[in-house]
């Protein structure tokens, strides 16, 4: 088992009607004025909103909104934010939406707690050394951004989507009120799906082969949310499966399912090309992306992919050579994907990229030669680009 | 899924030579001067305590040591500490040591952060404010202590061992350096291992049928932690099981296991009485009731004592009728007791407590009548009496 460290500080409260908390919540954590940042419409039309205000209200805490969060969250936005958090002498950032929402807010933490525009730690030209405090009422079950330190924001200048971690800007408390996503579409919630079982996959493809509770974990809830991805396609409504898959959210990305081995990534990253370029559904994405990454790496550790094919996807331990297990694995996962109506395939995911867009895609994706991408398999740009034509 | 809150502050810092960070940890967190509580001369003969203090006074953290806790922590030490504190102008409590030694130091951070004999929260007259920061260097994997709200104390007047749990009392950082538990005893490593396990086993004995991910979490906890146990039994310096068996033992009672379920806690009840009566090992005490409680509450929910023999104990799904499964998996579970060389019964845990005692030992499980024990099954004192006589 490698070294590692954990920290995941986040109070979470979960149940139904638990936004109802929010102001008391707030109240505890310091708060004194509060942006109450939101994406589109439906927070607002849904009364969601409302009740947000209204607890803070209770609570005494005065507040100021600012919606129109997009997914891939934009920089100008986080600008726009800024501008009115100073101005209005705001202390802490309630996101109430899903994972671009809380990323925007987290982005706004950064650069009003070191005086600065966020992007340079977003570009890697700085380290952050605070953040406003972040939380959040979930409305999306997807990226985890609720509980991990993590968050990614696109600059529409040259559409780069680049991602930015640090404890500070963990959450200081979540609100998680499974009936809040009873409403989202199907699609949205079977890319939610793929997000969070692909932020566990990317930590449990590891080299590591000690690491037997944290990768039992990973395999638990790959298993859970499986289970309830499938369940939601017919039923959307239905509480204890959208309860699975939130809960699972956010413990797939708060930093347990990868302690004592070493995450990979690469598919994160290669996916984080093609939504800024083309805008497309994150989890979508890595569902487009998934299965040709894991076909161009397998063979860097068969016995890991053995180990998922068998304990994860159900292959047969007899059904042949090890390869064949492994493929049969990979498949299989495939398989689920399109039972939950998610791509395999850039063509399914409904982009066709020409040559020289995968080009820039690719180079893109290695910061023009100055990074590589993955640990299971370090990939280069001749890589991700062999990668992107398999999922053509 | 039932709501719940989850909230696991503790910043775990995990791997080899991690205690040399208590320093800068300690002073991250606010400390100004220490107070170094640890247990027997074990933590002195091994250089622990050198290195611990020798990091403090690198941080510029001046210090004062308490040794003598004991297993089953008592309150005329708690007493002692806080003298001390007081005395000292201490304002951190840092545990060298294993359950025991956290658990003194929570009560002693009660005690000074209220301004009172902390036995009043412990013995349930109150409720407490505060508590002073505590935080651990692991020495022993079992009580969990390091990550949990829980601690246990037992007051030498009457030998009442009675725990009481609040969030104040979560460890601000915790050091796990599985080295450290090398050189524990055979018996001791293994009673810890059952101890970890119940934990787990205690959220897992639920009514509640929708709790997939936590349920599944708390299988992969029990298999990890049985396989690790073996392999311990032979090999006490296998890094790797070492370390999972550490990992285990904070994320067994972090609350990370119960989320959405409701725990039973019976087990422990009745053996926090025998511990208090007789000062055995707390995991052998637990081994040794365990069983006879199983046989005394199954047919409460046979389909959950049917899951955990099949996904836990490999029972085979068509063994018999779901009664025999289940008790195939409690006797499987003996059996595995049995192989880790930890007691199934009151006579192979070394005691034999009257008729009287008995009796006297389960009134004071259920505070004379003022409580009942349990939640899967709700036990009164002839309950327990009757598995207190099933145990013997």
């Amino acid at each position: 088992m490698l070294d590692f460290k954990y920290y995941a500080p986040t109070k979470v409260i979960f149940g139904k009607d638990t936004e109802q908390e929010t102001g008391a919540l707030a109240k505890e954590f310091g708060a004194t004025k509060v942006l109450v940042h939101y994406g589109g419409n439906s927070a607002k039309k849904s009364g969601l909103l409302d009740r947000v205000c209204h607890s803070l209200e209770e609570a005494g805490l005065p507040y100021v909104t600012l919606g129109g969060v997009v997914p891939n969250p934009r920089l100008s936005l986080v600008h726009q934010g800024m501008e009115l958090v100073k101005k209005e002498g705001v202390d802490f950032l309630l996101a109430v939406g899903g994972g671009s929402v809380i990323d925007s807010c987290k982005a706004i933490g950064y650069g009003i707690a070191n005086h600065c525009d966020p992007w340079v730690f977003y570009s890697k030209q700085a380290t952050a050394k605070g953040c406003l405090p972040v939380a959040a009422v979930l409305t999306i079950a997807a990226a985890g951004s609720e509980m991990s330190d993590s968050s990614v924001i696109t600059n529409e200048d040259g559409w780069l989507k680049r991602g930015y971690s640090s404890d500070y800007s963990r959450c200081k408390f979540a609100i998680m009120n499974p009936e809040l996503t009873y409403t989202l579409p199907a699609y949205q919630t079977a890319s939610g799906c793929v997000d969070i079982m692909m932020h566990t996959m990317e930590r449990y493809f590891s080299h590591e082969a000690h690491a037997e509770l944290s990768s039992r974990f990973c395999e638990s809830l790959i298993h859970t949310v499986m289970h309830n991805a499938q369940i939601l396609k017919e039923q959307p409504k239905d509480y204890h499966a959208r309860a699975e898959v939130m809960w699972a959210s956010s413990l797939s990305h708060n930093g347990l399912t990868g302690c004592g081995m070493t995450g990979d990534w690469a598919s994160h990253q290669i996916e984080h090309e093609l939504g800024g370029m083309f805008d497309v559904a994150h989890g979508a994405g890595l569902a487009a992306i998934w299965g040709s990454w894991a076909r161009y790496v397998y063979q860097e550790n068969v016995t890991r992919f053995v180990q998922f094919a068998t304990r994860v996807m159900d292959i047969p331990e007899d059904l042949g050579s090890p390869e064949e297990i492994a493929l049969a694995g990979i498949r299989a996962m495939e398989d689920f994907y399109h039972s939950i109506d998610m791509p395999t395939s850039l063509t399914e995911l409904g982009i066709h990229p020409t040559e020289a867009q995968i080009r820039e895609l690719s180079e893109k994706c290695v910061f023009f030669g100055q990074r590589t991408v993955g640990n299971f398999k370090v990939l280069k740009a001749e890589d991700v680009q062999a990668i992107y034509k398999a999922a053509l």
